[in-house]
């Protein structure tokens, strides 16, 4: 049986666009090949509430009946309704003809308004028993115990930087429960702040892996099911290689699909803005960004250099604008409220918000959008300023703790000095009066990083941390700053989620 | 058979404070008493992603085994854990001893980490046979076919301005099925965005209200339902009271959760900023509220008028500062980037943010959260700028379209004038250039504010709202603008929620 494994990028609610690039695939695919597309391939995901608008509906039927006049065999996803229920399905086309539907029965996040469906379904395909259906179902298709040839399953497969190709290994087990061949088709892309990561896969039926799709990108692949059967390796791709492509694909596919081009990002000469600016250059091309740079009066020799050092060595575009005119305006126009004394941020404040702005105007003016340069552990504390430094369309670091912001700083610099090394090896600082340093106010990064992840990712409690040996004063500190800055993280930029725990769409805490 | 009805404002997480304000009432409570609590009331509600930390859990067994000392009869909400599956559960105490535990079966949005439970429980109790358990279960246990004489039900009913009384005809319908006398608590208060309206209330066998506890408020009622049985008729609370009642809640609870006493509000002597201000005036007290005034270059004299006004009549102190220093002092600095020439609004949106940076100034240097004063239909557009005039803690008024905000100012003028009559009778604008009126870029709110109902209320298409007969090109124009806003509004202050289609926490859709 011959099978091409369509790992493609679509677009939510772009039925049209999406039923192109199916069609293009399934003409030049061969008549005795079946086209495999993934979950919702034709109409895009997540739609949200979309899926119960009729126009929405309509065009959806009228893309499926054009791609069935192809008369190639495939597997698209789409909507279907009956009894006025709607259902994430599946449809089975065989030369033309829909011969079967699949509709989803374990609903999950993205599954708003569809209805329980029946799971996998199983039919005669070329001669052979094959099962068709959504990953979410393997365990009920598995208990019916029923025999199939090839298992064939669709997942729309979120990105997490710690995943460690689990899925392969639970359906690795299944295929040699089951003895089926096992085809797992992923999309790949981004959709808002949300990264499909592909990486499909073939399973013969001892639980070897007889094909792997590469992550992040695009590919058609044909393999004929009783040809092939060689085991092959995993692809090595290191921790920071990953997140490279990642934040790259998140980049790229969110301007993408916003119908932008270009970017802005201010750049303070620190790790943040210049690891961002390394992944914005890849993702949209140097000639598509723009940074700026905006020294105040707290701004060291040493942050102007290694921000201008930064832009160079990308070969993009920058302005300098600094920011102590509207600074001193601004204290000018404030001066009774800041006659009150107080021990307080305002001043600190007023600076990032006139960056801000001034990025802002440099974003409407050029018809670029803002990319947020915040890492996870200053969301997770609240160090940074709403409606300053927390601002952005899309935030690529966002959900990348401190540390890994370290690692993928150094991957990125392996072969040659492209964020400058100063940036990396010096201590962070925001900049916003003389010699801060951001250890004044927070507990250093390794240690900060090691308590939030023992609180956030694996659940343990105040006194839970401190008796694994953190110090109580810094934990409790810790996670005080936590708490109370919840309201911050509802309005700050979105992170690009990289993880199952993404303060974006993932973690929600009461405020 | 005595009970008491026990709407109380819990705080999620502090479950400390919530034992306190529970025990208080059982201490006060006869010994032949029935105290009814709602839905987790031990611990509040939403607890997100807490529920399964050790040390709410633990603190959790600790205060309900502590309510039990006071020997008193009572239902409250709590967590409970068996086989290390959490439940969201209901424990019924007689005389300090636990008698029975109701888990929750049908799990909602608030219902994360729980696993589906068994439903409403039954027991006798003062020689009668009671159920017990979750409003989302009774489908379930009348399906069961048992009888009993009294049926208590707990839900955290979230306040919609649109609410019919659904839910007591509802359960009216059940009474009379089931021949049961029904019992019906819930909580009132704010968590984050989230208005739990109260509305408590008792129906007899007939299905005849014998009982309706106000909305909004904490109520403490006794009831004997072996004597009480008269009918009684619906508090008639007007539309615009309601929303009134709800929205001075929405403040008041979310400051007073937050810990903070004094709000800050900029005011632009329209109607919205003008109808916030009473708002919070009316829930943090005169005293608490800080009006600024920026007028700019593009600020009529009547506004600045206007905004005075309200200010006055509400006797709150406020201040007045100029924007023209930073808007000029921004121009300068971004004189390279503003030659380049363009029709756009960057120099619109830098008016904005400097009052954006104003009001946080203040909010900073006087322990004050900003209100914003954004309106759904605004939102619903992108009419507004982000980090500028769409920044805030909180929108009291994000979710009311334009015409409810009038009719609601309407209503808070209906025996004097409290928002200066002008602010309601002038035509809507940012005055962010020369002569500019809402109106010259979007359509007049009354025909937009329909057509966006028909779109996010009714579900209905661009196709099938022209066919109702609107203009086919402020539709188009409408929901392109719809359509192209949603990564402002998961940036923009969060609203208040007051219906089923909040922006913030109901409605999403791709960007």
């Amino acid at each position: 049986m011959k099978i091409n494994i369509c790992q493609i990028n679509t677009k939510a609610a772009n039925i049209n666009g999406n039923k192109e690039k199916i069609n293009s695939i399934l003409q030049s695919s061969g008549e005795d090949t079946l086209n495999i597309f993934g979950e919702l391939s034709l109409t895009g995901s997540p739609l949200y509430n979309r899926n119960i608008y009729t126009d929405i509906y309509q065009q959806t039927s009228m893309a499926g009946d054009e791609l069935c006049k192809s008369g190639k065999s495939f597997i698209v996803g789409t909507i279907a309704k009956s009894e006025d229920l709607l259902y994430n399905s599946l449809v089975f086309v065989d030369k033309g003809e829909v011969k079967a539907l699949a509709t989803k029965r374990n609903l999950g996040r993205f599954d708003r308004n569809y209805s329980i469906g029946n799971g996998i379904e199983v039919l005669k395909y070329e001669g052979k028993k094959i099962a068709f259906g959504f990953y979410e179902d393997v365990l009920n298709f598995a208990k019916r115990g029923i025999e199939v040839d090839t298992l064939i399953l669709v997942h729309n497969n979120l990105f997490d930087k710690d995943y460690d190709n689990d899925i392969e290994r639970e359906l690795g087990n299944y295929a040699r429960r089951l003895k089926a061949n096992i085809v797992f088709v992923s999309r790949i892309g981004v959709e808002g702040n949300f990264v499909f990561q592909g990486g499909s896969f073939v399973l013969n039926r001892n639980g070897d892996i007889i094909l792997r799709v590469s992550e992040f990108s695009e590919a058609v692949c044909d393999i004929d099911l009783s040809v092939l059967n060689k085991n092959i390796k995993p692809i090595q791709q290191c921790y920071e290689e990953r997140i490279f492509n990642a934040c790259v694909l998140g980049i790229r596919d969110y301007w993408a699909k916003s119908g932008i081009k270009k970017a802005v990002i201010g750049l303070s000469g620190g790790i943040d803005s210049a690891v961002v600016v390394v992944l914005a250059a890849t993702a949209l091309g140097k000639e598509n960004v723009t940074g700026i740079l905006m020294p105040s009066e707290f701004s060291s020799e040493h942050s102007i250099n290694d921000a201008k050092q930064s832009a160079d060595n990308l070969g993009i575009e920058h302005y300098v604008v600094p920011i102590q005119g509207i600074f001193s305006a601004s204290k000018e126009a404030l001066k009774e409220l800041l006659s009150i004394e107080a021990k307080d941020t305002t001043e600190e404040n007023l600076q990032a918000r006139a960056r801000c702005m001034i990025v802002m105007a440099f974003g409407n003016r050029l018809g670029a959008a803002m990319l947020n340069t915040s890492n996870k552990s200053e969301s997770a504390v609240g160090y940074g300023t709403l409606y300053g430094d927390d601002s952005g369309a899309l935030g690529p670091i966002g959900d990348l703790y401190k540390e890994d912001v370290y690692k993928l700083a150094r991957w990125i610099n392996r072969d040659k000095e492209i964020i400058p090394n100063n940036s990396i090896t010096k201590a962070p600082s925001a900049e916003l009066h003389p010699n801060q340093k951001d250890s004044d106010t927070l507990p250093e990064y390794d240690v900060l990083d090691k308590v939030l992840k023992e609180h956030i990712e694996n659940h343990l409690s105040y006194k839970e941390i401190v008796d694994k040996g953190y110090d109580e004063s810094i934990v409790k500190r810790t996670l005080h700053l936590y708490n109370i800055n919840e309201w911050k993280r509802r309005q700050e930029a979105p992170a690009l989620r990289l993880s199952k725990t993404c303060f974006a769409t993932d973690i929600k805490i009461n405020f």
